[in-house]
């Protein structure tokens, strides 16, 4: 199974793709493509998220992954971060349903249980635990490309249990 | 000149497509295109923002506009509404992106001064006003559809004065 993760944001938005592999043991994959797209507020809005939307529908071509997942997004008293937010993901939904992706999504509890086993999980359990299934001598970086490689490999563990969470 | 005004939305859309007369009076226009898109929690996020994308798309194929313009929007504790709406825009922002189309934005009290001549005037005047200058028998309905046509008029009016403001 080929998987999308993104991890949306509006300067930097995450890109991973993997290929996890079969069977019912650890969760194992490799990673195909890794990328970070930055945006400025300089560009204009409808540059940055065109830029958005091509850069996803690359790698929606290249890759054809069969399932897109996101993290989902919490804000707290940040009303315009989650609209502009919600300008990359528009723009990341247009691209998913033009190639007919399906689109999955998950709360940071559930890439902790996913990953690591229980939902309290620290942020370095998770990035150890990236790096343990994706077979890399390093954790990935940046940030954003770390939380993309997650949600991916949490599509993949809920995939496999039956229990895909669409968007 | 043509400008496609927008009322974000994720459950309701507004399209409005204007014709402005030239000339240094009272703003005229008529209305070539009206339409509000509905999408339903029930579809799935991407097949929402996919359906919008297209309506989008398909307005700025249609009737070449010069400009594009949204209201600004304000949320109040509203962080998952204002995520959602950021993905209709989004949307928005590509299908521009990908025509050329220049994308400007305005908030309530600037369509308030441009459309009634006063920042803090009754949401009643403002739809009194744009029956007038698109010459309609009727204040325009539903409301999404007043807001968009309300958008872009007010575009209009700040692109005469040479002071229209991209987002
Ligand atoms: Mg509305």
């Amino acid at each position: 199974m080929v998987v999308l993760g993104v991890d949306p944001g509006i300067t930097h938005l995450g890109l991973g793709v993997i290929q996890v592999e079969g069977g019912r043991g650890a969760l194992k994959a490799f990673l195909l493509h890794g990328e970070v797209v930055e945006t400025s507020s300089k560009e204009g809005a409808a540059n940055r998220v065109g830029r958005i939307y091509e850069r996803v529908r690359a790698a929606l071509e290249a890759h054809a992954p069969e399932a897109l997942a996101v993290e989902e997004q919490y804000f707290y008293r940040q009303n315009e971060l989650a609209y502009k937010v919600g300008w990359a993901l528009g723009a990341v939904l247009v691209a998913a349903h033009q190639r007919g992706v399906p689109v999955f999504a998950y709360g940071p509890m559930q890439v902790k249980q996913a990953l690591v086993g229980h939902g309290h999980a620290p942020k370095e359990a998770v990035a150890l635990a990236v790096r343990g299934a994706l077979g890399l001598k390093e954790a990935p970086k940046p940030s954003h490309l770390a939380d993309a490689l997650a949600i991916a490999l949490t599509h993949a563990f809920y995939a496999r249990l039956s229990a895909a969470k669409p968007l």
